[in-house]
């Protein structure tokens, strides 16, 4: 709980106005107490702690603006707090926003909902938290839905100040609204049923340390075990045990490199609670489980929290459930103990040690937009006390926090999927991911939940063509989980995209150039694993989102701030991958030297380059000048079974380069002790010998003498 | 205020539980008192008075439903009642809810927002008010944006009752979960920020009565003047007056029956508060008006409430405004008698008394479904206390109230059209309009507005073909308000479609066809003229709401519950009209025999029946046997320059035959008093002579001696 937290010195002085204060809670981190928060929030129900330890280590930061134009009030509706904003700053975040990234001049309506269809803010995953380029974040403590206007408003007082353009054309198009209306010089944050609320300042100097500060006060990031970096499939959702294994044979006679295997096991009624007992297409789940293992293969399994009556859980935890249904069954309390342990004991007694390795967590969010209302209503009660409004908001968080407690004890890492998030949900290894399935916001996902702490898988499904499949292969493969769903069709969409002809078993007549195509963007995640690792390795312990919108590396450009289709990857590298249809793009660089990832091009930085006729086998992706980047060179093998990995390293640039790999033992949680986990720098000068900081690289890594220099005008 | 209203004798007894009571307040109308109501709210700020002397000419009716099965809890969050709900009824109403028509097994979201694109409940004019099959009806007096629960959940207590199909096949359709779901036996209302709730329960005992309760209680319905229900025309938004009066003259020219013409007076700035300064483009407004009204027309004048800072207002009501713009505006607090003194006084002096007919009110919705923020915020605060979310419920009501006192003021009635509207409307005399335009969700208004006591146009704008511009003319005439809006183009649409083309001065080809196509439909509503009248004279002194669904004819049919497509017209036509694209459509006909409107084909009742090939000149309208449909003849002259207009009269079917006429003076309100207001009853036997109940028609009538008999097999 935060409220264990000492305040410390407070660098500003409390606030005269009422009852508020702002304290320096945590170094570079205030705390803005205003009215009586309600009981139940992000901060005072988590349990993660801060990482103290690493936010010492980060710069020092003043409080980030004048904090006498903090204001609170309070009215029989809501709470409404008011911060400072200017119209030379961008504001990002607001939790995962798939429809836009760029968030000044909006009202957010930070709602939990599925499939959100229009630009509201209702998101699977709102975050009342946002970064501003002037260098510092904001996370509002609420369980509520809150509503942010981001300089929507000016008061009526500055109505004179305002600028009128009186005229005949009454004509107008968005654009000019938005340039009208985005002028308010205030951030308001309006929060129903509270009287109060904490609101946490993390400063920066920049907007990157300001969101590391948020990200290490959540606990820092998740650490996904080393295989789930590897790709994904979710097979047929018919499919048997026996289906499964012979699909996996096939992957390896193809060449398909796989990692993890995503069932639903058939025990959820048609609508739609779940009985948490296999069905029997699979008789023997762990002599299942045992055999994908043998097979290198590690296991997923689907599932949503809501219980029919007829599982064995049900009489136990029925207690400790909502007054309401949803999906037609039992909602446990996650707030409550009790529930808690019946739900994590019986999946760890059931099905961890049975050897299921992770869950997928569906409709763990609300569903607003379809009309009928399939999830607990909000005027639910909890026998924790917490309303439906203020579960929605945490319950997502809260199971996952539940799944994690799983694998905790067991001292084995994990990494699933999940249907919601929000606050202080950067420490547990899941991705968000979506019905929706437009591909542009699929990647705009990609650019923006970072941005809040989260991550986003852009899964494959359906495809209405084979660029459409390809390309989104090769958005996922750059995503924190790459990710190909094929629950609607027997065999793979790299065989036949069409449903109907893919169950009757016709193939496409291209499917072997296809094959290849979507082999190439697997083998380059295969490739990119030692890369990945260490990017999350960074954000666990360092508190650095390994995929980031360009913003936080450019915040003073607002160039960078309008950038929804590109991002980073670790320190290196840039990705701007392509969406069916698009056969040019442009890329924005920043400032510095840039070399193509595959070609080697030298591009110069500080500018947008355009890229005309890109073919489809194509994946653009750009690395700093001067880094070193070590890639599988074994992409053929299973990382379970492969081992240390043989890696290369190429270098990027004619002269001394340098790159991280992290090193532990892969699955525990050994690495949060000292000596169970470390970063090996690796570095090269001009005669492209690799140098390695430490010889403890042989569990996982196996690497070579010399670096693979990339530079000027090479090609690989 | 209906606390001024002495409880009437209780036939239920008080409730027991809690703080909480039912009495009746007045006949038929019970009043259950739950907790501490707020102090703004619909009720609570009423002006019109119930129709008592209207009321008690109801059939007595019982409360409607166990009273024990009521219930209410507060939490911090909200104010939460339960009302009783069976698998057996349906449930309409809600406002204007263009995406569906019923309303069981839906949360309804109450909110105020223009531009609904999906069917949450979110609304121009969402109403806490719905009507039950089982003939009652349940208002909430509240002005929160309320959720309505209508049978989605069931409790915990009934798990084990709920239906499971579990199974391997987790597909499932939207129609599946709707089946799944609309199991519950509550009607939830859930009020945000409150502490208590009035809720009134209407009695029957048939849904009709029901909403006649609820319309009486309201005031009645409102009663437009005779010339209003002609037909209305918007021109380009830039026209000078003399393009006006040039379009006039060639409208006249060409036999185009218009009565109405609507302008932008130039008097908004960009984006976008209002001067109420006409522009230069009408240097004589006044003198304008009245050429206007020498030809016959009449004049209606866009605008929105929010004040520009250059207004002659400006500076008087800046005092009674809110703390927040709106378009840039000052938003004029409607509940501060000292706003509604200078906002109406302006308007009279300054625009009625110089020859305005009514306005348009736009704007006074909500706007969450843009990514900008262009009305005040919830978080506004107004001098009477309101805060921005009631004020957003509460304001497009008050902004008609306003209007409407104008008027009344002078003994003038008028006719508008207003973009938002809620409880307790059904005396204002506007009809609602959406800037969204989709055809069928067009025609669904008009099924729908009306269960609650609403009225909506379902105006035509632009036209993607000449069907669709023909089939959108045809769907308006069948409305409350008959209009042509060409705001965007020069041109009449039936020139040219397209706006670049019109704006050119290039026709259509064969525009001459189209313009008979267009004059048909036009002429229809000009024919129906003095039906339609008295359609609204029973609305506005015996509740009936003009244009109406299938289910209050029917309402234990439930084929009557799904007819989204088709509506009644006073108490003897029955409008289907198309849409572009439909060539076949199926009629549900009520039991009895009904005929066609223009063929006098005879059709069984109490079934569907089907249309095929249905030419574009074709709109169907069947019209009851027994019926008396007075048609006005001289459709050529304006109705003001016409009067009394020649009426022919049609019998449909063999037998004998009744209808109603109402006779005032069709512009002021003296119709209120016993004197200045009458019904005239039409009645004729098989000798076709048509006997009237009363020698005072001259005024606004000129009546045949014979009908026009259309019976089995006859033709026009």
């Amino acid at each position: 709980m935060q409220s264990d937290h000492a305040s410390r010195n407070s660098t500003v002085s409390s606030n005269p106005c009422g009852d508020q204060t702002v304290d320096e809670v945590l170094p570079g981190i205030w705390r803005w107490r205003t009215g009586s928060p309600e009981r139940i929030s992000p901060v005072r129900v988590r349990q993660s702690l801060p990482l103290t330890a690493s936010l010492v280590n980060l710069p020092g930061c003043n409080f980030p603006f004048d904090s006498t134009l903090l204001s609170a009030r309070g009215s029989d509706r809501s709470w409404t707090l008011t911060l400072p904003h200017s119209r030379d700053e961008g504001i990002f975040g607001f939790g995962l926003q798939l429809k836009s990234h760029l968030q000044s001049g909006k009202k957010r309506s930070l709602r939990v909902n599925a499939d959100p269809v229009l630009d509201q803010g209702d998101s699977h995953a709102p975050v009342p938290f946002y970064v501003s380029t002037r260098g510092y974040a904001v996370l509002v403590d609420t369980a509520r839905y809150a509503s942010v206007y981001v300089g929507t408003h000016a008061s009526v007082s500055h109505i004179r100040e305002r600028v009128y353009e009186k005229g005949n054309e009454i004509k107008f198009s968005v654009d000019d609204l938005y340039q009208s209306t985005a002028i308010g010089d205030r951030v308001v944050a309006d929060i129903p049923a509270a009287q109060g609320a904490d609101v946490y300042i993390f400063g920066g100097p920049d907007a990157l340390t300001a969101l590391r500060r948020y990200v290490l006060f959540s606990g820092g990031g998740c650490f996904p075990p080393l295989w789930s970096l590897g790709n994904w499939y979710r097979p047929f959702t018919n499919h048997s045990s026996e289906d499964v294994l012979q699909l996996i044979d096939q992957f390896q006679a193809d060449g398909m490199p796989f990692e993890v295997i995503g069932l639903e096991p058939g025990w959820q009624s048609r609508f739609y609670p779940n009985s948490f007992t296999w069905s029997s297409r699979f008789p023997d789940p762990s002599g299942f489980a045992n055999t994908l293992h043998e097979k290198g293969m590690f296991l997923n399994l689907w599932e949503n929290a809501f219980i029919h009556p007829d599982s064995p859980m049900a009489d136990s935890i029925a207690p400790h459930c909502a007054s309401e249904l949803s999906t037609d069954g039992l909602v446990p309390d996650f707030l409550e103990p009790e529930a808690v342990g019946i739900f994590a004991d019986y999946h760890a007694r059931e099905l961890v040690d049975q050897g299921v390795d992770g869950f997928k967590l569906d409709e763990c969010d609300n569903g607003d937009f379809l009309p009928f209302a399939w999830s607990f209503p909000e005027f639910s009660e909890f026998p924790s006390g917490a309303d439906g409004e203020q579960m929605h908001v945490l319950y997502g968080t809260l199971y996952q926090r539940v799944i994690d407690r799983v694998f905790a004890s067991r001292n084995r890492r994990h990494y699933g999927l999940v249907r919601s998030s929000g606050a202080l949900a950067s420490p547990l290894p899941f991705a968000l991911y979506s019905d929706l399935y437009d591909a542009a916001d699929f990647r705009r996902g990609l650019v923006n939940a970072g941005t809040s702490g989260l991550l986003w898988s852009p899964e494959v499904r359906h495809a209405t063509s084979v660029e459409d499949l390809v390309r989104r292969v090769q958005l996922t493969v750059l995503s924190p989980l790459s990710l190909i769903n094929a629950w609607y069709i027997p065999r793979p969409p790299w065989w036949q995209i069409d449903t109907e002809m893919n169950k009757i078993g016709i193939p496409m007549d291209d499917q072997e150039n296809i094959k290849i195509l979507v082999r190439k963007a697997l083998t380059l995640r295969m490739q990119l694993i030692p890369y990945l690792y260490s990017a999350f390795a960074s954000y666990a312990t360092e508190g650095t989102p390994p995929f980031r919108a360009m913003f936080l590396e450019c915040p003073g450009d607002p160039t960078a701030w309008k950038c929804d289709d590109q991002f980073m990857i670790g320190d290196s590298l840039l990705a701007a991958p392509m969406i069916a249809g698009e056969s040019d793009r442009s890329v924005f660089l920043p400032p510095g030297i840039w070399y193509n990832f595959a070609s080697g091009q030298r591009l110069q930085g500080g500018q947008c380059i355009h890229l005309s006729n890109v073919s489809l086998e194509t994946i653009p992706l750009f690395v700093r000048d001067g880094s070193l980047i070590p890639l599988r060179a074994d992409c053929d093998q299973g990382i379970a079974s492969g081992l240390p990995m043989k890696i290369t390293v190429r270098a990027y640039g004619p002269g001394p380069a340098r790159g991280r790999l992290f090193l532990d033992d892969g699955i525990s949680y050994a690495y949060l002790d000292p000596t169970g986990g470390r970063d090996i720098i690796l570095t090269c000068g001009t005669d492209d010998t690799l140098h390695v900081d430490s010889a403890k690289c042989s569990t996982l890594y196996h690497l070579p003498d010399f670096v693979n220099r990339i530079s000027d005008g090479s090609t690989l």
